[in-house]
């Protein structure tokens, strides 16, 4: 069996990895994981990844968790073109300097934004305290603001003139919040030109592909009541 | 200018950057940077690391920030011996994966158990809601289960037979609530034999060197009432 990829494209990193192998011709068996549907609790999920995330590789016998993990090795399994992951010694520092770097950041604030602006009140028609809203919001507005002032600076791209891994794990971020109506771009001409030039790099009709779930996921929430039941349980907790 | 480190050893990360660059004999001057005392907060600081956190590495005219991307930046640098990061596809895969997974997860629930238990009450004689502290230990619990379970399992080391730069990750990461007075290896002997393993590896004097600051951080809390106060102000927001 070659390489099989267990992916949901309602989750930011499995997008990464998603648009990473289809733009660089990586042959793949895709195999979906809905996460609403709780299907990354399943026993055969869990000898693939016991950590029960997504994304998640298995290339024959082998398996891998994390998204960077699974973007790096598949830049080295296939040889892909420098620029994903340059050679250059500082040039890819600057790489692994984001990687690192959005965990604790851009990740998770855009993550909570999704789950507040979408998952609660359209989802689950739970309204999310204001103050609290309004918190995670000014917390995404400060790593915006990192991201232009520390990453982007005045270069094409975050980490140089090429698009990079760094690009892909970015971009696929702050679509989420995107997708919920937040207001990402609006006011950030230098992101918004950034986005365009991913959106290039990355080629228009698999962008749209990748982000195609995520997009239209505000405007078909899920009917299931016992979908809806398991999704309120998973996120109790979360609004803190 | 040679290598500079601009590091504080009661920072997790910085003493995995400071042991590694010690054990591999790399040149470089001691920065220190006392976050304690809001040193990170200096214009000079601001220049080598915008984002105001320590590690921070300046070689020449480059900066660069993040542990991980420092501890790659040095073992590419100066070609340190193999096993701290393998060349093989899988055995690197591994110890990626491994640098990735632990932001989000034993780096933050260590990072909270030293707050709970050291830096609120001890340093600023400020108690912590039982149920905080005990919600906040049974995450670190659930965290060093997964580190036994699916990262040491039945090997020497977290990523293979061999030390690499995960262990060191891991290791300055534990001895945060261990500095704590957390019981972090009394039930865990797989864990506390690997935590002799890599003493012995990284040597004990080394080991020790870059600990000392921290385990007596317990018996010598800060004194200048300036000082708390601003330790105070900084740690506002963390007791959720
Ligand atoms: N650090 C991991 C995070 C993976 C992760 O959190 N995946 C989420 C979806 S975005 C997931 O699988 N969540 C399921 C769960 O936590 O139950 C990575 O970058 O791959
Ligand atoms: N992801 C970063 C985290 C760095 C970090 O959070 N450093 C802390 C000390 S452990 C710091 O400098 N804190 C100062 C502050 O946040 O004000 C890394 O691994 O280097």
């Amino acid at each position: 069996m070659g390489l099989e990829l267990y992916l949901d494209l309602m989750s930011q990193p499995c997008r990464a990895v998603y648009i990473f192998a289809k733009k660089n011709g990586i042959p793949f068996q895709l195999r979906t994981v809905e996460l609403l549907k709780g299907q990354h609790y399943t026993d055969s999920f869990g000898q693939v990844n016991p950590l029960r995330k997504v994304p998640a590789l298995k290339d024959g016998d082998f398996t891998l968790a994390e998204s960077v993990a699974i973007l790096l090795y598949l830049s080295r399994k296939y040889k892909t073109p420098d620029h994903w992951y340059p050679q250059d010694l500082q040039a890819r520092a600057r790489v692994d300097e984001y990687l690192s770097w959005q965990h604790t950041t851009l990740r998770s604030c855009c993550s909570r934004a999704m789950w507040q602006k979408m998952l609660f009140p359209v989802f689950l028609g739970q309204p999310v305290p204001p103050e609290i809203l309004a918190a995670t919001l000014a917390e995404l507005d400060r790593c915006l603001q990192l991201l232009e002032d520390k990453f982007l600076r005045n270069q094409a791209f975050l980490t140089g003139s090429h698009i990079s891994v760094a690009d892909l794990v970015a971009i696929t971020e702050l679509m989420h919040p995107v997708s919920a109506g937040c207001q990402v771009f609006e006011c950030r001409p230098k992101l918004a030109a950034w986005r365009q030039r991913v959106e290039s790099a990355v080629g228009e009709d698999l962008f749209q592909e990748a982000h195609a779930v995520i997009l239209k996921a505000k405007d078909i929430p899920p009917a299931d009541p016992a979908l809806k039941e398991k999704l309120r349980q998973s996120l109790k907790g979360l609004l803190q």
